[in-house]
């Protein structure tokens, strides 16, 4: 099996907040947006990040009620202190909550904020000095 | 805010046996591997799946006891239905458990199966005959 993700797929209760959040907010253009159903966003090469209405994900799964998302978070890595706190202001500006203000982390020399969306999915924004992403895309730790 | 994903992080009990599964079971190269703490395995250009201990990633978080999973599914879409039937059958052998077996999907022209990783980590394999990858890493549905 390839060391391959095609889709990360998370059961959210409101689509429209998300679409609001994601496309009108932060300007993310989305690959397939069927409302009350699916909200999909490329999010790296190859890879599609999904909002999938919860009770759909849910009957998806042979389950009765809504799914609710847990111990998932999400990350977007960039390339200053200064453009950490430029995109929390961005995700602020477009509806979401501030829970960890941009602050150093407790290691490595990471500077970092956490944000939640509308739907309560919980991003970490860093920038971590020992982070790059080579032309080919390998990802290597300093 | 780039419409970029840089880490998926995912709260798992056992990491032991997320090393086994993966590493051992199926050939994935572990980033970083630091016992009892985390697993990262590069799974797309740019983006890092991680396996965090449940019970760092609530304290991470501020929270008591160890954080459970749900509502996300991961997906590792393959070139044809035999793809999907052989790759089932390696997670499987790894100690993947078979919830869907191989079988047509309700729309689309879709084949696929759903596995769950040793921690309950939902994961569908699939063909969808509409969805491609192109060289810069666009994806696409047909």
């Amino acid at each position: 099996m390839d060391q391959r993700l095609s889709f990360v797929t998370l059961a959210t209760p409101d689509l429209d907040a998300t679409r609001a959040f994601y496309a009108t907010g932060l300007g993310w253009q989305p690959l397939i947006d069927v409302p009350g159903e699916v909200i999909f966003f490329q999010a790296a090469p190859g890879l599609v990040l999904g909002f999938f209405e919860a009770t759909s994900f849910n009957r998806d799964m042979g389950l009765d009620g809504a799914a609710s998302l847990s111990g998932v978070t999400l990350a977007h890595n960039v390339d200053s202190e200064d453009a950490v706190r430029a995109t929390v202001a961005v995700m602020e500006a477009a509806g979401g909550t501030v829970s960890t203000p941009p602050q150093p982390g407790d290691f490595g020399g990471i500077f970092h904020a956490h944000v939640t969306d509308p739907n309560g999915v919980i991003w970490e924004v860093a920038h971590n000095p020992g982070w790059s992403v080579a032309e080919d895309g390998t990802v290597r730790f300093g």
